[in-house]
């Protein structure tokens, strides 16, 4: 740690003296975030109570050079909140945990960037509206972090993503000022879609202060079934034959047999084990005859396209155990080897069974023990790699593995990344998606609004 | 006309003679949009034809420092293709109107950028698709128009804007570089959100060449009505008890007193010329059941609300008439006097009675003709001020009616504009909906996309 005891004296009195860490211990807890990357410890670790305090934050750790890397909870996959070794000042948003307002006429709620994911979507529920985005980690990540990295989940086939929710931004730019984009308004198109523009930035462009979600009615009907599997392919066809037939289910999840098994073995279920796949569907709305009759359109379509066992939830408790499984997928795959590498490239979902053959192929080919599951719907697929980082010769034969994932999902028209950002992990790969025309506007975009390069600064990005 | 003859004539090698206008007769079409704004003459029209040569007449005028205006057709409403005088170049788009691909299986659709909104949206209905967007000019605007405006429509409430289908962009930066962003899947996080950025950038950022559009499954019923009511209050008081229900219909549109008689007067569709005000509602859904559910949930709180008629659409004929109304009413309020001004400044959607009233308000403080229409559901509704701009001292009137309508909306927590954009018309009111940050950052953002601000040039957004 270098920094000059007189600017961490200028901090404590900014924020207080238990709003600053200094201590090495516990800065080592704001060293990684959930990827599998190097960690890095930060030199100062600082913890704002309100708008302004944040806002003189920014404006003193900018003017004096240090590396600002903004914290949620550091549940992204992508390196994006690791801090830049040296004098790296990590903010953490979780003391600006307010809900400020839930307007129940107007559809809308405004936050401050520190509240849980969960909780948010909790305190709209109570209120009889519904927040759809549901990133897998929603119980501990931060809203702020969840509109950093635009966090998708379960729900993005049929209600979207975070993007389609943002309505509004305030954020902090490297000056400190105080920056208003968006509205309270559904339709608003006052200057620049900053909003847009920040949604997914990583923390590299400034610092949100608060956040307008846009709120929807909650549906009123929901029906939740488990197809089986004899072939990948069955349950590949069923997803396209759901669209074809205009049904768009709230969630569509897929699981192949390593899954199948990994959460069989941890949790006792009753898992078919012997199954190629299966897939997890509910469908939703506003009216239970139609639910009834899409859930049932549903299961003549999964049986159509040969799945053998059909078990549709008869109650809460049987549509929990459904979701059990696919909640369990990641956690269970994790406990079987020391690393679990997670990947989410994405391709249209017409793709997915070439794309589920090719990563059979790669696993086979790179000798890695690999499970895949994953969001059907909108061919969102985690292939996630089982491994042991400390084996050099196995974690080569990894990065190897994941290139070539990159390179498949990109012939199929698909995407480097669904939902888990570039960050640290992918940089290097943004201009096999992209060319260098767009590397440069994004790094003269990057520049303008942070000439220093201070903002969650490393090789995150462009 | 100061455009050197060596430079014209490598425009015309370029384009070929057919596609470059220098006629002053030919180049007067071009000087003006939908706004009531000073017409100023482009020194130079070009029409691409292909991806290729947009980008090469892309270079050639920003290395020669030409000031850059994209037309799609001129349909926006705020000045935002207004040449820059001098050495102004119009590039069209009406020639680069290809639908490259409509994908029914991954629901969505790429097309360049001077596709024509309805075209496309009657193609996408023709494959069984659904493009919700719906501009009130979408029978002759371009989706490049579109996505540069952001427009909306009236099925903004339920279906979202042009910003909520946009999932990819490619587009030329001032160095006649392809810049390619988003991709073809539902979630994709690769990098900047640069096509949120494009979204309502007004033509300042770069020129499009290709457009990623997603599609959704059509509704398979529904069902139109109109309610009559003896005061405003009772129509804003329905749009508030509808939200209440958690109904969303796809359009709920509002028409006062001044607007149903201008309507009536030109139409003679059988309109309430007593009414206070009218509500249209058309509810929507993939079930019948459902959709007759709400339609009668729908008129039970028309009727709670005040309503003394309500004329339920019996069949195509019936609903088509109901829409008629709405269709008509700019057209027919634009018939009474010389000039129409058009605002859309936008309020939550609960501030509805306070802002008409206060529409009513200014209406008589100033002396002036206004009718109000527009999209209760969403809080954008369109006052209309009928005059003469030839009229000078009625002209200053019309302007300090608009400063003080800006005023009001922001008052009660709503923007500027909800839909038409800012372009030369409010660029002069941003910063009472932002601050002085917010333009510095916007600023910033230009300049670096931007150096020779020649992308529509002139005094636009900031």
């Amino acid at each position: 740690m270098t920094l000059s005891p007189n600017l961490i004296l200028e901090f404590k009195t900014l924020l207080g003296e238990n709003n600053v860490l200094t201590e090495e211990t516990d800065r080592l807890a704001y060293a990684y975030d959930a990827a599998v990357l190097k960690p890095v410890t930060p030199a100062l670790v600082v913890m704002p109570t309100s708008e302004e305090t944040l806002g003189r934050t920014i404006k003193l750790a900018y003017d004096n050079g240090l590396p600002i890397t903004v914290r949620g909870s550091g549940t992204n996959l992508s390196g994006a909140v690791i801090p830049e070794p040296g004098d790296g000042l990590v903010i953490l948003t979780n003391r600006l945990n307010k809900i400020l307002e839930i307007n129940q006429e107007d559809l809308y709620a405004v936050v401050e960037p520190g509240v849980l994911t969960a909780n948010f979507a909790n305190a709209v529920a109570a209120t009889g509206l519904f927040y759809p985005p549901d990133p897998g980690s929603q119980a501990v990540s931060t809203l702020g972090g969840n509109v950093a990295l635009n966090a998708g989940g379960l729900r993005g086939l049929k209600y979207g993503v975070t993007k389609d929710y943002l309505m509004g931004v305030e954020f902090f730019d490297y000056n400190g000022e105080l920056v208003k984009t968006g509205s309270r308004t559904v339709k608003c198109v006052t200057g620049y879609n900053i909003g847009g523009l920040m949604i997914s930035s990583e923390g590299t462009l400034g610092v949100f202060s608060k956040l307008i979600f846009k709120l929807v009615p909650p549906p009123k009907a929901s029906q939740a079934m488990m197809a089986v599997y004899d072939t990948v392919q069955g349950a590949s066809e069923t997803v396209a034959a759901i669209i074809a037939a205009h049904i768009l289910p709230c969630t569509l999840e897929f699981l192949d047999q390593k899954c199948i098994r990994v959460v069989e073995a941890n949790s006792k279920i009753g898992l078919p084990t012997e199954a190629a796949a299966i897939l997890l569907i509910e469908v939703d709305g506003s009216h239970q005859a139609g639910v009834d009759e899409d859930a049932a359109k549903v299961k003549s379509l999964c049986t159509k396209c040969g799945a053998n066992d059909i078990r549709v939830a008869q109650n809460a408790d049987e549509k929990n155990k459904i979701w059990e499984a696919r909640r369990n997928a990641l956690p269970s795959l994790a406990r079987a080897r020391p690393t679990t590498v997670l990947e989410d490239a994405t391709v249209p979902r017409s793709k997915i069974p070439q794309m589920v053959s090719e990563l059979n192929r790669i696993a086979e080919k790179y000798k890695l023990e690999m499970g895949t599951f994953g969001h059907a719907g909108d061919g969102n697929l985690h292939p996630t790699i089982l491994c042991d980082k400390r084996d050099e010769e196995e974690y080569r034969r990894v990065e190897e593995a994941v290139d070539e994932i990159f390179d498949v999902a990109l012939k199929l028209q698909g995407t480097l990344s669904g939902e888990h950002g570039i960050g640290i992990a992918k940089a290097k790969w943004m201009e096999k998606e992209t060319n260098k025309a767009t590397i440069e506007f994004s790094k003269n975009l990057r520049r303008a609004l942070d000439p220093k390069y201070l903002f969650n600064a490393g090789k995150k990005i462009v």
